[in-house]
């Protein structure tokens, strides 16, 4: 970070708070078809220096929620395959029943290019966390022929599901259940 | 059915064309918000006859609902659990990925009323599915101890993340895999 150019910097100020901007505009209107303007006014910055950053507005919503959901879910590095996915679980069994969670989860079917934004965002969620799957390869914990991506796509999806559909609660118990199920099924 | 009072017998059958029009009217408007006169329209019925049936909208179409799901979904009775497990869920798989399924899935954060018709729904279902499980117990194949609403609705729950969250592919060899999982979980 020191050999940073201070342009570079502003830049990365300036982008957080545009992001910082979607976010709360979602949160406030409830739906994934925030207004640019809304967003500019919100962070303080012109409109062009905004569609300067992100020419297509789903790449402005898309960046901001994959932000977010970096903050909000890192990804664990417990030392443990089980210390891991217990982390990640409760870390997503919050985001989905989070206010802002709420609104991204269900503003399901705005439109498809928002459907294309929301595979990008998961598979890239996904491909990224895998890395805790093949950290527990390594340390001789899981199988190696395991598939990351699925294997976080299972564990996320009940939670989800629960969220969305169900109205069942997620409770740290069935966090558990569905942790220790992916457990015995990707041991050696 | 031959002791069936012929009022009764066109009772049903009033019933039926009524709930025939909710799912088309779902259908064709992609919401739950259906207009009874609209179904009434479609049904060649009074309105009265549809509100003395269902006083509340969210009846209508929650009973609508859980017809369909009877109809295309029934509940398998092959003999084994992995049969039976396979079955559902390749019928399950069919009906997110159809149209009128997609429509019931995503008009999700419509209004409080419709998010408790839709827990009404799920919970009707894996209710009413669990007779799969208990059937598996007095045979032998599973744990007495497993949770059979629950078992299903992990089965469930990652069909529907895909089609709603990620857009992947529900492909057979992925319901081969929920069910060979879930096989694996509660086997003795």
């Amino acid at each position: 970070m020191t050999t940073t150019e201070p342009s570079h910097r502003r830049g990365k100020a300036v982008d957080d708070k545009i992001l910082q901007a979607v976010i709360e505009e979602i949160a406030a209107s409830g739906t994934l078809q925030v207004r640019v303007d809304a967003v500019a006014e919100r962070a303080g910055v012109n409109k062009t220096t905004i569609y300067r950053r992100y020419p297509e507005r789903n790449d402005l919503v898309l960046s901001a929620v994959l932000e977010l959901a970096q903050v909000v879910v890192p990804i664990p590095d417990t030392g443990t395959l089980a210390g891991d996915l217990t982390m990640l679980a409760h870390g997503v069994g919050e985001t989905v029943t989070s206010s802002i969670g709420q609104a991204l989860l269900s503003a399901s079917a705005d439109s498809p290019e928002f459907a294309a934004a929301r595979q990008s965002y998961w598979s890239t969620r996904f491909q990224t966390a895998a890395v805790i799957i093949e950290r527990a390869t390594e340390r001789g914990e899981c199988r190696s022929d395991v598939d990351g991506p699925l294997l976080l796509e299972l564990m996320v999806a009940p939670l989800h599901f629960r969220v969305l559909q169900t109205g069942g609660r997620i409770t740290a118990d069935f966090i558990d259940v569905q942790v220790a199920r992916l457990l015995d099924a990707v041991a050696i």
